[in-house]
């Protein structure tokens, strides 16, 4: 399978993926949320080749989540700041870190986030846009479920 | 970067990406909420090489994401489960198929989630857990932020 053909799947899954889904291009996107947005502080912060790093970078811009500036004439320097699409990736990392913070830590989290407008320190929890209630596997209805046929609604990990 | 140093980052999004960061493992993930658990099913959804999926099936087992199970005796055959750290990956799963409604689709989402507790349809939305409205950024302060010495607090996307 190429990039293109997750680009043409007919799931969101994938066609995020298609946009974001290596390593580098989540790390690179983590570190713009930090305010990072210079090759030179990328390159040293990931540890990343130099080549690589330009890869995942073009392909950022080409995928309309980071847009490239150029910030100094001589020499021409450039530096990449999230769009509106890459701006709303926030969920998509916060969601991460929370599992990261669950799953792989020894303790304290590395990284607190404050919600600075209700005053508290938050964990970032996935809930529904009607009840606001976390959304749990066991009350999630998939319409369809994409991968048997014919396809029909049916719960997420219906196998648990 | 080794996937070992990835798994040593003070960072959990990195700690994420190191257990769960290639598109092969988020679509094996994927296919497992939705119900998939063979090998031969996985490898005709994903039409993806054999390699391929045994290595990347190997790793979600190593990293506790997956167990195998075997349900065949003769000859062997496997099926691989999510785990109760598996389970938990649904957060980040529904946060990327949001982003993909949102920014990559054409109309109608491909699948709708319906939320069985409260019956609606629902747009998963990352909200904090105190207060249960959305994380936004202008309303997010990390602490510390990680990629500049000394390190201290700041906002999230503090460029924008």
């Amino acid at each position: 399978m190429t990039p293109a053909d997750l680009a043409a799947m007919h799931c969101s899954v994938a066609r995020t993926l298609d946009a974001i889904g290596d390593k580098w291009s989540l790390l690179i996107i983590r570190d713009a949320f930090y305010g990072l947005r210079r090759f030179d502080d990328l390159r040293k912060d990931l540890g990343v080749a130099r080549n690589i790093l330009a890869d995942r970078l073009g392909k950022l811009v080409d995928k309309g989540v980071l847009v490239r500036r150029q910030y100094e004439e001589r020499p021409p320097r450039y530096e990449y700041l999230l769009t509106e699409r890459g701006r709303d990736l926030v969920g998509v990392v916060l969601a991460m870190m929370r599992w990261g913070d669950t799953w792989t830590g020894a303790g304290d989290p590395p990284v607190t986030i404050t919600h600075t407008t209700c005053g508290h320190v938050t964990e970032p929890v996935v809930a529904c846009s009607h009840c606001r209630e976390e959304l749990r596997l066991g009350e999630l209805l998939a319409d369809p479920i994409p991968v048997f046929a014919p396809r029909k609604p049916g719960m997420l990990d219906p196998v648990a």
